[in-house]
């Protein structure tokens, strides 16, 4: 018998699962504090220089002692075009490997393959900010996996594995370069996918550490992202990735004119707000209007003659030309979505590559998400007590990431969702998400093409936003409007079966994916 | 009652010692292995960015809680020109704070002022790489402190932090250039001292840390040495050091004309070798006649158009010109000797900073110093087993520092001692060192200006040297030599009480050393 009690922010969260054990509920965006240690990870030895290079993949993992049972990790820098989750899946299913977990950055289309690993039962858990295309109609609609998905933010990713949450036994690292001793960086090769920034913590914590390049270079390897002291194997393989996957196509910025319209509104309400001046620092999701915003501060920025201090999260060409003009002083980037990003990392010393852990893990003693005056973030659906959901659609199947999204609206002095109120024929701004992943507390204010909602604890906000000429609206107001043009969208049917856990950044559960059944 | 076991190079350890534990002695240079997981940090929060910058080090120390019986680290990144050590210790004597443990990398002829403190209970115990000047003396003839001081190669300290061994309470980092919130670099301000190799472990591992700076720069301090999320506090203070103590003179290139022959035959002899050769690495320790091998073997290089892959260590100028010059990729500098250095370690992609668990810790996935090919050593003395001494003078005062002398005797294919005969009238080849640093199983050769000794186990290079037309002998060969000229030495006068404990970089006791009487 499952027993469940209701978070903060009222969701059903179940207080035991079978296989993960105690869950704690969300309490609030700043209010549940860690306890005890990190995880220790086991003391080794190296003397001399022992031969760490190996032949091929299944040598590799033979060696690292993977057994039924374990968990192993990925990370997502090549995106839709990286192969090594696939091929190493593969080689496992061949040992007869059975019962692992995947524990992924996160996992895109070309990640399709997993569906029969799931089946056959050689993966029966996932951990992973997003999942998109088939594997996540699987998860939802057939509950192909025996344990439910975690669904992690990217600070939310090395918190766990510092904490000893998830105990990685093997991590597999896919190295665009690397030497025959283990250094590792994502600038050179023909996968070249610039920062490596969210595989830093797995090849910290993990028990065995496996490279696995297409591009082996002379000792050392430099910059050195990954340092030998925490690899144990070096596979030589003839392809890890396909480049053209690697470059996101969805972080251009976009050409629809309602979303630049929202745009524009967003950064007049970031002006009227005062932040953008002399020293700021500013973040943009992905996406829609969002990357937009940083298109309309630029012109504010020259024509004021202001300098921010540093941009940060995954990074564009747009933000690179943006450095490259003086415009910020610093990029802190955990990932690089563009070939311009990539160069830039490479060659620019003010373009720094920060790990995920240093870009948003609230448990250590400092991340750059702290450190953000102002944060633009996207969203699949909002609610009218600002709740937003970016991993479900509107019909509930797990079809998006959680990233960065909660890290950043919890530490940054402003943030605003951009959004347009319809989606499709789909209301954006609905009565209860579907799924909540960055709880209404830490947003500030919407912006839609019919007006600006500011949260109600904001009042100093309204007012500003009011002062600057821009239209003020209320979330009912928005939702009302919304409900007008398409309709009220119709209930999910779901079963009671939970598909899906998502955690808040500080590990307690925000809310849960149920099967999908119709 | 004490009991004592001989190690495995015949040297009285005692197995238990008040107030350290039990002691493991020394099994041979490759025969430890660690057991255990490495030492686990307390979990740590940070929702919001919290203010973590104070106005002064009174404040700092006060909030990181120091109480009696505490360890406190420091780098030596400042060498001599090092203001911070005394400052700290000054104002925890103010506040009455009694029986600290210093865990410092190394300490110079500036931290005098400690023998107060010691004399007054402020300080109980120390833990370092080396000690100069009259703390040395009054440690090891007035045997002022209340546990015996434990030396520790420069590998060995990450080592001991890492496996908690010694565990730091509150790591104080003085810092060239920091940010407010606790990114800090060793590239900028007035007392820019390059690399922070020796400091990253101390902000990895302890419990507090507390960055002080003279030069606190915008949001975010980029290079990034240390990372905001390991620090607790940054404080703002007048001055941390003597920009005229950090370069130190001992690391010019010799114009002893014996010494630049030492060197000439020992650059002869890594060349007859075999191992000075495309993509070969090489370390010179500083001092003496080691340094200038660098110089004979560049000539050789630029003659036969040899291009080597890393060399490493402590940087001088000198290494920094040979990297300029292509004749090594990459510089993987642990400490930076002088302003040269410092200036490359800032510019050059190519001089890359590393940490000293990076450096020389054994017991991590592997170190840089296993993949040496030739390293050139220095000695104080060396005896007939090829036992070698850089701690204690030939009175048995500790005047020296362990470094990284065991770790890249220990990592290198070969290892070679340059030193003359005598130093002022004192005959450096000896029966059996004061006290031994680097057990002979890790030295392959020793040059001298009278001939070249060969480890009775390296036959090959015996041979090697001798086609080569090098003078070999035996020690027991240059030892009668340098008694004919010199006499042979007096025994040092020593009590029963031990002052010092030797640690081999794995940790186990290697030697002890003994209170001097005169």
């Amino acid at each position: 018998m499952k027993k469940f009690v209701k978070n903060a922010i009222g969701r059903e969260i179940p207080v035991f699962m079978e296989g993960l054990g105690n869950l704690t509920p969300f309490k609030g965006a700043y209010d549940h504090f860690p306890e005890g240690n990190r995880h220790a990870t086991r003391l080794t030895k190296s003397f001399e220089s022992e031969n760490k290079l190996l032949s091929d993949l299944k040598t590799g993992i033979e060696r690292s002692g993977i057994k039924d049972g374990m968990t192993i990790s990925f990370h997502h820098h090549f995106r839709n075009g990286d192969f090594l989750v696939n091929q190493v899946m593969d080689i496992l299913a061949e040992m007869g490997i059975k019962d692992i977990t995947i524990f992924a950055s996160s996992l895109q289309g070309i990640h399709k393959p997993l569906i029969e690993h799931i089946k056959n039962g050689v993966v029966t858990g996932i951990e992973t900010s997003g999942i998109r295309g088939e594997l996540g109609e699987a998860i939802t609609r057939d509950h192909i996996l025996k344990k439910p998905v975690i669904i992690r933010s990217h600070g939310g990713r090395p918190r766990a594995i510092a904490a000893g949450e998830t105990k990685i036994d093997v991590a597999f690292l896919a190295a665009p370069a690397a030497d025959e001793y283990g250094n590792v960086n994502g600038v050179e090769g023909p996968t070249a996918c610039g920062s490596l920034g969210y595989a830093m913590a797995d090849a910290e914590y993990a028990n065995k550490v496996v490279v696995v390049t297409d591009h082996l270079v002379n000792y050392p390897a430099t910059p050195i992202s990954i340092p030998q002291t925490l690899v144990d194997y070096v596979v030589k393989v003839d392809k890890i990735g396909d480049p053209a996957g690697i470059v996101s196509g969805a972080t251009r910025i976009t050409k629809n004119p309602m979303e630049l319209l929202i745009a524009e509104q967003a950064s007049k309400a970031v002006i009227s707000s005062g932040l953008v001046k002399e020293g700021f620092s500013f973040q943009a999701g992905t996406g829609g209007p969002s990357l937009a915003v940083a298109h309309f501060l630029r012109e504010h920025m020259i024509n004021e003659g202001i300098k921010g201090s540093f941009a940060s999260g995954g990074t564009t060409g747009y933000l690179v030309e943006m450095l490259n003009e003086g415009l910020f002083k610093t990029l802190l980037d955990v990932q690089c979505f563009d070939l311009k990003a990539v160069e830039s990392i490479k060659t620019n010393p003010n373009h720094v590559e920060m790990s995920a852990d240093y870009y948003a893990n609230p448990h250590n003693k400092g991340c750059a998400a702290n450190k953000l005056d102002i944060m633009i973030l996207s969203a699949t659906e909002i609610d009218v007590d600002f709740n937003v959901n970016v991993i479900t659609g509107s019909n509930g199947v797990i079809m998006g990431a959680s990233g960065g999204h909660c890290d950043t609206a919890a530490g940054a002095k402003l943030s605003i969702v951009v959004a347009p109120l319809l989606r499709g024929r789909l209301p954006i701004v609905v009565d209860k998400v579907t799924t909540v992943i960055t709880p209404g507390e830490t947003i500030d204010a919407v912006v839609t093409e019919r007006g600006i909602a500011v949260n109600p604890r904001r009042k100093d906000l309204k007012e500003q936003f009011t002062n600057a000429g821009l239209k003020v609206v209320t979330m009912e107001e928005l939702k009302l409007i919304a409900e007008k043009l398409s309709g009220k969208p119709e209930a999910i049917q779901t079963s009671d079966e939970i598909v899906g856990l998502v955690q808040y950044r500080d590990g307690t559960i925000i809310d849960t994916i149920k099967r999908v059944v119709e």
